[in-house]
């Protein structure tokens, strides 16, 4: 199991990252919210984090790992289940055709996929499922499970809002329930603090068991301009800080930081570290396309991060045995 | 101001509630949940509590209070907006017909006035108008603001829950925004602790701000079998504790208490005094319909407060003096 090997290290609550600007902005803008004395004090309850999760507190290629599981379910379910293999899009999975099931804005032929496979499953199921699949697969360049490609960097960042009494929430494309299995056990984030892509569940009782079923209904997609919409509908208030890896996180990271009567923090997650992790922003393997959000940056005040000279550490090394 | 007036009172955190069975009832539930000895011990992220609003934690009649927000509303912007007064159920509101309002499983026709009367604004612009009406509106028989038309035993309870690690959460039939608006203040649950109905809002930048603008898409309505999918929605995990008032809470309080592998609680607040507040069930003045609830309450265990005798105080007597 990942058991926060830094959060013993540091009198540094922050020792994985490097000195530098991005590192000193964090240190800033914490500082001033939380001083009372400060003309920038925000009250405990106003101090809202929020958090992309792909490519910002975990890693998002060669695909997105919530792709890998559908990936690895519909393997698993086409065999025995035509219907499920019939469809053009299991089908370009089942050929290898990544690029097929990423095309069009929010990646259609992705979330037809993940639909397939998450749809008609009771919630406990789809845990189960979920459960079972991080406890054997592996991320296929580091040979590590999925739950320990988290970067250190960012949880400790995590644990350094939350010493400050930040509430810090997941505000991802990703499903909520996939998020919602292990994002405590993971991240130390709650599962009622996960804003995520939703279909609605159906209640039913069957043989005297209240039972929830996940269905293609009323699908929410939470991202792009579906980022703020997701966190005034889960959360029900502004952030004051956000922190993203992609043009998917412009809008709340726009919406977080202009205008904001509080004073408020972004920051863009810029994968440049090929050789510990990954390098890609305009073109990237799979998502985390990252060029307009980064073109503003600099005008909104927004903190980018260079990986490869910001973060120190970027995996946690016990995580190695994790299995 | 509301300033928790029974805050200061009390060696016993319940000292609104008299002795009886509902009162120990509680007291063992959290002892149980709460005593790492017990076998009934269940750890403090698991302790979320769900709590009704109209008629559980404050009044519901005669009506409830978002739809006298609604109805101030329509009266005060009709003569200006012909549009808006040409419909048939803002008629029905400018004509008193209130009965007209509340047919249909959902009362569709105040559903539909609380559409038309919300939709359109940015959520700021509605955060503004509630507030002020808040400030303003009386109580039509208690003479008093609405946001004091609290019950004193309930907001004990959720101090009691909130000491012993409990999280608190409203699930209810009202509109999110519009709770979302004054919960905090109200009853210290924050807005992320909000469950309620939602359209959702659409994302603008207009003249350079980031806006959300209410709309009518994708209306979510947070009752009866809604109310386990809202609770699923929202966050993420099974309530152990739900307390409410009506047949529309059943659901919730089926999926909180049937087969949960958490030892788990239903409490049902029944309004029985007609002198202190009201008392109905299965004809009540509005909303708060009480029959097939009431019949297996004590077959799954539930416990029913009778308001009459259980509660020695039903509002808080400095909140007299909110204006
Ligand atoms: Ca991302
Ligand atoms: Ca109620």
């Amino acid at each position: 199991l990942f058991v926060w090997p830094f959060l013993s290290q540091a009198a540094d609550p922050l020792s994985s990252w490097n000195d530098g600007p991005a590192k000193e902005s964090i240190i800033n803008f914490v500082s001033s919210v939380t001083d009372a004395q400060s003309k920038d004090y925000v009250d405990p309850t106003d101090r809202v984090a929020v958090f992309d999760n792909d490519g910002t507190l975990w890693s998002e290629t060669p695909i997105p790992f919530q792709a890998a599981y559908a990936f690895d379910e519909i393997k698993r379910r086409s065999p025995d289940e035509p219907q499920l293999a019939a469809d053009p899009m299991v089908q370009a999975v089942l050929d290898g055709d990544v690029g097929k099931l990423l095309e069009g804005k929010h990646h259609d032929g992705l979330m037809q996929v993940l639909a397939l496979t998450h749809a008609g499953m009771t919630t406990e199921e789809f845990d189960t499922s979920v459960t079972a699949w991080l406890k054997t697969a592996k991320h296929p360049r580091f040979q590590r499970a999925y739950d320990t490609c988290t970067y250190v960097p960012m949880q400790q960042l995590l644990g350094y809002l939350r010493a400050n009494d930040f509430k810090c929430f997941i505000v991802s494309g990703g499903g909520a329930d996939f998020m919602r299995v292990w994002s405590e056990r993971v991240y130390g984030i709650p599962p009622e603090n996960v804003v995520g892509s939703t279909g609605q569940t159906k209640y039913v009782v069957r043989d005297g068991e209240p039972l929830l079923i996940k269905t293609l209904d009323h699908l929410f997609v939470d991202d792009r301009e579906g980022k703020p919409v997701g966190i005034h509908h889960f959360i029900g208030r502004r952030p004051i800080a956000c922190f993203g890896n992609s043009d998917g996180d412009q809008a709340m990271m726009e919406y977080t930081t202009i205008g904001n009567p509080l004073k408020s923090f972004g920051m863009i997650i810029h994968h440049t570290d090929a050789d510990r992790e990954y390098a890609y922003d305009a073109d990237p393997p799979s998502s985390g396309k990252l060029t307009t959000a980064m073109d503003v940056a600099s005008e909104r005040g927004w903190t980018v991060v260079d990986m490869k000279t910001d973060w120190r550490q970027i995996f946690g090394d016990e995580s190695m045995d994790s299995d």
